[in-house]
């Protein structure tokens, strides 16, 4: 595996992974007050769009990044609205 | 444009903006206690190693997108530092 395909892979890693740590505060804290409702729909939606996006171009890396991405994002938004409510 | 190119650009400018209401939300109520400090640090990283993969493969798409981000998540983590201090 070449240097370039290695960068590109952790930092699919990272982008993917970002919202656990997130989700795992607001699980701890059961507070979401200063998390963005409309940053989580925002970017659940973009995500999910890039997964249909992976399954037209059959992109086996964009579909599987983007599924774990919409997991945890979309958890992230339930906890959210459940948390405020 | 076909429909997928436009798919991808709707999703890209979805998941490229998505940390603009955040930013927002944060500076207006000067208060980040909810938001992930380990959640902005892994995604600004994960973003700017997106942004030097861009430059390698000289794709200009990776490279707006993944600035504009890197741009927004940094200052969401500015923020979170500064108003957590």
């Amino acid at each position: 595996m070449d240097a370039v395909t290695l960068l590109g892979l952790v930092a699919a890693a990272l982008t993917t992974t970002a919202f656990l740590p997130q989700l795992l505060k607001t699980w701890r804290s059961k507070s979401a007050k200063d998390v963005s409702l409309w940053m989580l729909i925002t970017f659940s939606t973009g995500v999910f769009l890039w997964l249909i996006y992976g399954l037209y171009i059959q992109s086996l890396p964009v579909i599987i990044a983007n599924s774990v991405t919409f997991v945890l994002s979309s958890i992230n938004l339930i906890l959210k609205i459940r948390y405020e409510s």
